[in-house]
């Protein structure tokens, strides 16, 4: 059957590397029968703060808002504001999500991250009592598809930003594992503004030949839920190995960090 | 001489416990003869897009808008829109910033994303092609204060969400050590929503006493900049231990982590 997949794109210019990378997704992708609906951010004017004009009528506590509770009922009672009930609609009918954007500050653009925090609701997207096992997504594919600043130096092990494993962690693990997506690898185009053209064509093809087999790929893996303890949340102690301990960690199965920046 | 302390703050709930903690951090500073100046974003509506409409005038390349490029010459220009201007105002007047917010998704919420994408412009708080090296705000000190939605034992080094420095390393080290701020020891306040009143009430009052010495604290240490070869941004060969290797990392000279959550 015809796989839907959307692409949440987060560039303000048609005429960047971004939106070049989301054109060809859209054409290889098409040309392989999916459907494909592109969610334009900017051009929606898509709101990125978290407020009570995304509930319609009342507040179930006003006087002391919680967006996590509010929402929540809100999206129970169908009373979530139009713009994010269509983006919800959305990514229940898609196969695949790809995130689109230029990585701002080792993280998604602020008009992303407004989407994330406004789209993928509690009881919608995750249940804050169930972590990671809301299984709503769980035959949803998802991948972060990013321009850096930096080179690749600077996010290897010996570079100055420090693994790019570690700056992706919270996106990865944070919100499309936790919501329950299969996550796919990412697609990083490294420092496209500092490449010769001849490069960023490079790159762009070999994102293209990337996209035409994307949909068979085999999502990455992270440590199954059933390796944690159900009330506490924290691995069992048959599978934490002394040799290789915790950290980005645990799922990456590798030694535990001190917390050295917590306290001084 | 008195301190200048610049909170911004990211809640929508002046009953709420963030709005709580805020209150501490202005009567206490307040108190000890700090002027205190406080940013309440979403009663400013902050504005939390990254877009053309930040700057006034012609546009260099409207056809390719890049942000980087346009906004660090607004700057230069002085024609960055108001908004921006005054925030970039406070915090060239203060010496110490607080960042006080709920994480949403293990960061900022949008609004606040929003706050860093459009304040921390290239040429006034970083350098692109001096990266971690703008000397601007060297004597500033910054700290990011916060409330968690998951309890502790999940931001453990064995807990589900992976160890906390994980997750604040893009924040910590990507926004606040880049822009060359003295970055304090956060206050993490673990899922208030969760706890009882009294304990509550005993995280603010455990902060309000950290805050009485918060000005004479010592910064968090990062791998100086020296260390790392100027033109690559790796670290020099004399400074990288095969013991220790890298990782978070390398500033917590902890051991290497692999690539697995980059490919499969």
């Amino acid at each position: 059957m015809a796989k839907k997949v959307l692409i949440v794109y987060a560039h303000q210019s048609s005429g960047s590397f971004n939106a070049a990378a989301k054109n060809i997704a859209v054409e290889v992708l098409t040309a392989q029968g999916c459907t494909v609906e592109v969610s334009d951010l900017y051009a929606m004017g898509f709101k990125a703060t978290a407020t009570a004009e995304d509930i319609k009528g009342d507040l179930k506590d006003a006087e002391n808002f919680c967006y996590l509770d509010e929402s929540k009922l809100a999206w129970e009672q169908g009373r979530l504001s139009d713009d994010v009930t269509k983006e919800q609609s959305k990514l229940t009918e898609a196969d695949l999500v790809i995130f689109q954007f230029p990585m701002y500050w080792f993280s998604v653009p602020g008009i992303l991250k407004g989407w994330f925090d406004r789209v993928l609701t509690n009881g919608f997207a995750f249940l804050q009592e169930k972590p990671y096992g809301l299984e709503t997504f769980k035959d949803k594919k998802a991948m972060l598809s990013f321009t850096t600043g930096s080179p690749e130096s600077m996010f290897c092990t010996i570079g100055i930003n420090g693994d790019i494993n570690v700056t992706l962690w919270p996106l990865q693990n944070g919100i499309l594992h936790y919501c329950g997506f299969q996550l796919l690898a990412p697609e990083v185009f490294w420092a496209p503004a500092l490449a010769a053209a001849g490069d960023r064509k490079n790159m762009l093809e070999s994102w293209r030949t990337r996209l035409q087999g994307l949909l068979e790929e085999e999502p990455l893996s992270f440590t199954p839920l059933d390796c944690f303890d159900k009330e506490t949340f924290q691995m069992k102690h048959e599978h934490v190995s002394e040799e290789f301990g915790l950290s980005v960690g645990i799922h990456l199965s590798k030694p535990q960090l001190s917390r050295s920046q917590m306290k001084d």
